[in-house]
């Protein structure tokens, strides 16, 4: 832990510094990916998983006797929990569908906004050892409300050629069941350009390791949209004097333990409140599974005591933080000064795993100080915003005008003479 | 124009494909560029400006004499017509602002969205000889209606290294008077990692020629956003006997008379219309003053006969036009089908010219078939939707063990620490 008090403004760039990423390297790696794949389809992407998933995958499809199986190998609890998870998400993410509003700009000029769902997506699901299902109900769930025709996903095979049951199950239960045993560079690769089992989509969501990140991020050069750019997860807790050190240690080390280059960062405006979270961490670190990578996400965890709560918003706007845990008594005051970030965590009862799991509110956040221009993802994520207008001939005669003068202005006469000649008829 | 009857479904994807973009040269004179500006700031941008637009910018900030100046050469007639469509555009994109809305997605489980605009926007406005001002409309209504705190504008200086007056004055009615006389590549580069004179901002926005697209797309790999890629624009008119030939032709040669790459597509229902139609642009291009540039566009147009409107709509979103204009009976039939496109203009008298200056919607908007997967500009693209969750004692006790099942399912422990501990309270 690096405890830092009263640091110089002048100081914040180099304080709330996040590792660079450097992409030079994993880019030849995924153009040689990209160029193998649109050229040889499938064929390439057996090959690919041979190399680096050191398994031999004949049928990339989930087949139903799958997913059948993992149905029985999912218990009733977890069953259960992954229902008001799912019934919670899809609460919160109804309530984003956007109402027609129609606006008469002038007297007979009508334009409104309409959503319109992004009929391919794909779904990119990390494998490993921790499985993660819960992404697929934070990106399902939005993609099936928002109507999108074709949901596919994309999530590695283990070695035997399995994708985790819960993982299957999970997409089960949203009604997905275009499920390819492909992960890497190639599914990105697969999902961009199609092959002979995979459909291209318009638009891939979903985490992954550094290769699956460049890999996403080169795509967007070949017409597929992103979900947004990513990096190593973080969170922010701001505290004070009221805060439960306890709840403030097991929030940071919550964060910790997603990865060695996880971000956690405490400001306080309390200087006891930073040495008893010190020793709550130490004492509720050891009984953790993943403590190694906890340890060192520690590490170089950042401890910040400032005076005063005006200073501490100004200094967490300018981290802008992925997570951020408001455990003060000006609870209010953080929430409506806050601009950069991408989830807000109220008050003593709001861990960060309420969001991450079945609060309702979605996961996947915008990382690496992006919460400064991107919207984590929401239902707008898998719609488009399209614009309508139907102009009466009255109303042509209301704004005819001034088109045709601002037309002429431009150089651009043929706008004009399509208003001429209707102001004219 | 080159003309169609009932193609093929196998054929569409030729038929409907465009012109593909290359952007492996500029791509290295970008990075060039990029490299300069990052380690010579304002230097760099004097000489590109120097090579680029031959003249030499000692202040590339805009002064109030040259605001001043350009009030007094724009006349009464331009500003009121200037004054309307700001009105328009104002109240289509107020419209547009998120109502927050708070959903209780388990007893004592609150979870609410909230927009925050994103601080530091750059609009990038074109120079040469036809000025886009209402470009500026376009993107500092929205801007300063989100709230957006530092709006720049960056703009080309012609060969006496002056800005257009219609540029200016239409900037200064908008409250923005931060304007610099840089253009292409060089003003990509200071957007996105500032110079002496220029601030750096978090997403750039705005049209411009082909170097200054691929400046954008290779400037998101440097942290900044933007908001979406670019190629020619495009019209496609559906329409069928009830049609008036004339307003069709109209509004065919708009689009056509933007560049020798814009593309311009008919489908009909009707083919005596097509005849027609092609008539009436033979009789009107003869009076543009851009005929030889409408000329070349229209060579490579497309009239396409379909038998029916449920074909036409299917060809339609294969195609996922830009601008889309129904001239025809069916008017709902197209408009609630239609789901990859930009803008849809409704009746005869809805020109797209309406929507390029003074309806109140957007022109920043998807080409290129991008509209499968991006909204054009609108109050969004300069916001970011924060999620908030307020949980309390008894919320936590309510969704708590299913965060505990799921979190130890996914093999993170301290996630489910951060529940028990509040739990068990």
């Amino acid at each position: 832990m690096n405890t830092f008090f009263n640091p110089e403004r002048s100081t914040w760039p180099q304080l709330l510094q996040r590792p660079t990423q450097t992409i030079g390297d994993i880019e030849e790696t995924v153009n040689h990916v990209f160029e193998k794949v649109t050229q040889q389809g499938d064929r390439a992407l057996r090959e690919f998983t041979q190399k680096f998933d050191q398994v031999e995958i004949q049928h990339f499809a989930v087949s139903e006797t799958e997913f059948n199986e993992a149905n029985h190998q999912i218990s009733a609890d977890l069953k259960n929990a992954i229902s008001l998870a799912k019934q919670n998400i899809e609460s919160f993410h109804k309530a984003q569908k956007l109402g027609k509003c129609v606006v008469e700009t002038s007297p007979g000029v009508l334009c409104w906004q309409e959503a319109r769902p992004i009929e391919k997506v794909g779904l990119y699901i990390p494998g490993g050892t921790a499985p993660l299902f819960s992404t697929i109900l934070m990106l399902a769930v939005p993609a099936v409300i928002a109507g999108c025709k074709e949901i596919v996903i994309c999530s590695p095979p283990d070695k035997n050629g399995h994708i985790h049951p819960a993982i299957l199950y999970t997409a089960s239960v949203c009604g997905i069941k275009k499920i390819f045993k492909v992960g890497g560079i190639q599914a990105i690769a697969a999902l961009t350009f199609g092959t002979e089992s995979i459909p291209s989509v318009y638009k891939i969501f979903g985490p992954g390791n550094q290769f699956v990140t460049v890999a996403k991020q080169l795509a967007t050069r070949h017409g597929v949209a992103i979900d947004m750019p990513a990096g190593p997860s973080e969170l922010l807790v701001v505290a004070d004097e009221t805060a439960n050190p306890a709840f403030v240690a097991a929030d940071l080390l919550s964060q910790a333990e997603h990865g060695k280059d996880s971000q956690v960062l405490l400001v306080a405006t309390c200087r006891i409140l930073i040495d008893k979270v010190i020793g709550e961490v130490a004492s509720q670190i050891d009984a953790l599974p993943r403590k190694a990578i906890a340890e060192k996400a520690m590490e170089n965890s950042r401890f910040i005591f400032v005076e005063n709560k005006e200073t501490a918003i100004d200094l967490i706007n300018a981290y802008a933080p992925e997570h951020f845990i408001i455990q003060a008594r000006h609870e209010d005051f953080y929430a409506n000064h806050i601009i950069n970030v991408g989830s807000v965590f109220i008050g003593p009862y709001t861990p960060e795993s309420a969001g991450d799991y079945a609060s309702g509110t979605n996961h996947t956040l915008p990382t690496n100080g992006f919460a400064r221009q991107y919207s984590g993802v929401n239902l707008d994520s898998f719609t488009k915003k399209v614009t309508f207008q139907k102009i009466s001939k009255k109303g042509i005669q209301q704004i005819g005008g001034a088109i045709e003068i601002m037309a002429e202005t431009e150089g651009l006469q043929a706008h004009r003479n399509a208003v001429t000649l209707r102001i004219n008829e």
